[in-house]
């Protein structure tokens, strides 16, 4: 080991499967803050700058998963997981394994109970910021599976970032992540139609951007009221006395048809409009906007 | 004239015509600071309590505007308010119009040109403020047209909230209005998709919230990034270097697929990802996700 922060003995030895971006970034986190740290890889080559930096290669998975009591998967998928894990056998037997591939709730769930068949404690794990920011203080992980496994983890999980664990249902780190870069490209999505509104009349991005990002989104979307009503969501409540769902239908029919007018793309606001319209016609007429999530919850019925 | 803030002969007298919720509510601001004010609206009781505070009711639309220097309407569109102002004839010649109706682009050019055709001088204006916040010093009013008039009229502007002129072309006001709520309602129906998403799995949305709110919004998607990337917007410029427009599909096949998985609408990712598909179609696969932009800012091709 060449590392000089390496010294501090009492660090977990951790194996990183995958190197990738991502993985790449997990493993580098590690080995800075002195885990001893076992790698490996399809293209072996990916890992030599971290073997010059003192991590050890090993020549198989098997090897891999036996050289540390954690292994942490970066990986492209749950299948490419499976496939290479599996015929390790008893390998990780009483080790733990951190899965942090993006995946589905129900193929993290499955992975949980392969594990707990082969008597592997398992955390799953999502990353919610990019490979140049793992390692910072702020950069949260999204963690789900049992407390315990959890809180023997955290100080080597803390080298990652800032880790949240989100409950003891496995499922619970990819479904998060799923929902939250749902809010995003949505949002996202909502800015650049906005911006090509205004920008079919003339208006430059920046000008808007600054109006709608540094004004309007703080002061009108993002205030608390939205954590505050939160609660009528839980609660199936949407009383309509400042506002109705007929009123917002209105004003979503009104950006559709100016979206058309000034002919940029309308098929964003139309869908709003119809589900909108879906909840009208199901009886939320005189309820308010946020009674939109009684159709939002479930399968779309076209 | 009964209101005691009335004493100051120095304000401009106005005319009010309309009073739904939105009319009422203006003609109360400008009421209390001190403006003479004259309504009119079909139905006429609904001026009463106005009247008890000093306002003139004018039998007709003709006597309304006769009245002031300046009349600010308020009604449900711009098709009502050519009805009810073109038979007035004359009565508007050299006095100004300020229009808060809501409406299109084209239409709010159309009233300006027939504005111009009789000589009025002509304002558009939009209230980004439901009615119980016009009048207060943060709420935000929009409005285009003229640079001289706007500034004429700003000390009685000011009595509704904080005025803000977008530009010369009377379609802004409208056109910002119909900008901002379509984001806003992209991401009040992205926030209520990702909280179906979690709530599928049991997470309240309260907690959810809290989490997507309170860190995710401020810190990932709302930071100033959008406002510094507005300007490759501008130059349709759009380095994939830290993401590319490929893995950005992979993330919103994601959303889509686990949106399925969990029983939750789909319709609103897979929108989105077949909006980035097109984007690849087109020969951004290699630039970062805002090449999107050059999709939204034309007519959906299906
Ligand atoms: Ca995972
Ligand atoms: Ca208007």
């Amino acid at each position: 080991m060449t590392n000089p922060l390496s010294s501090d003995q009492n660090r977990t030895p951790i194996t990183v499967i995958g190197l990738g971006p991502m993985g790449l970034a997990v493993a580098r986190a590690l080995l800075t803050h002195g885990h001893p740290l076992t790698i490996w890889n399809r293209t072996a080559e990916k890992g030599d700058v971290l073997v010059a930096e003192g991590a050890r290669r090993a020549a198989t998975v098997a090897e891999a998963v036996s050289a540390s009591p954690v292994t942490i998967v970066c990986l492209k998928d749950y299948e490419t997981t499976h496939e290479l894990l599996v015929p390790t056998g008893d390998a990780l037997r009483g080790r733990v394994l951190v899965n942090l591939n993006s995946g589905t709730p129900a193929q993290a769930r499955a992975a949980a109970e392969w594990a707990a068949a082969h008597e592997i404690a398992y955390l799953d794990g999502a990353i919610m910021v990019p490979p140049p920011l793992v390692g910072q203080p702020g950069s949260v992980l999204l963690y789900s599976g049992p407390q315990d496994v959890f809180e023997r983890l955290q100080p080597a999980l803390a080298c990652l970032g800032d880790p949240r664990r989100l409950g003891a249902d496995p499922g619970l780190a990819v479904l998060y992540n799923a929902a939250l870069l749902d809010l995003m490209y949505a949002t996202m999505n909502g800015f650049l139609h906005a911006t090509a509104l205004v920008a079919s009349a003339g208006v430059p991005a920046t000008e808007f951007a600054d109006l709608a990002v540094n004004w309007f989104m703080p002061t009108v979307v993002m205030d608390a009221s939205l954590v505050e009503q939160a609660s009528d969501l839980d609660k199936g409540d949407y009383p309509g006395d400042v506002g109705t769902m007929e009123m917002n239908l209105n004003a979503l029919e009104h950006i559709t048809r100016t979206s058309v007018e000034q002919g940029v793309h309308s098929d964003q606001p139309r869908l709003m409009q119809e589900v909108a319209e879906q909840a009208i016609a199901e009886g939320y007429g005189g309820n308010n906007y946020l009674a939109v999530y009684e159709i939002l919850r479930r399968p779309a019925t076209t």
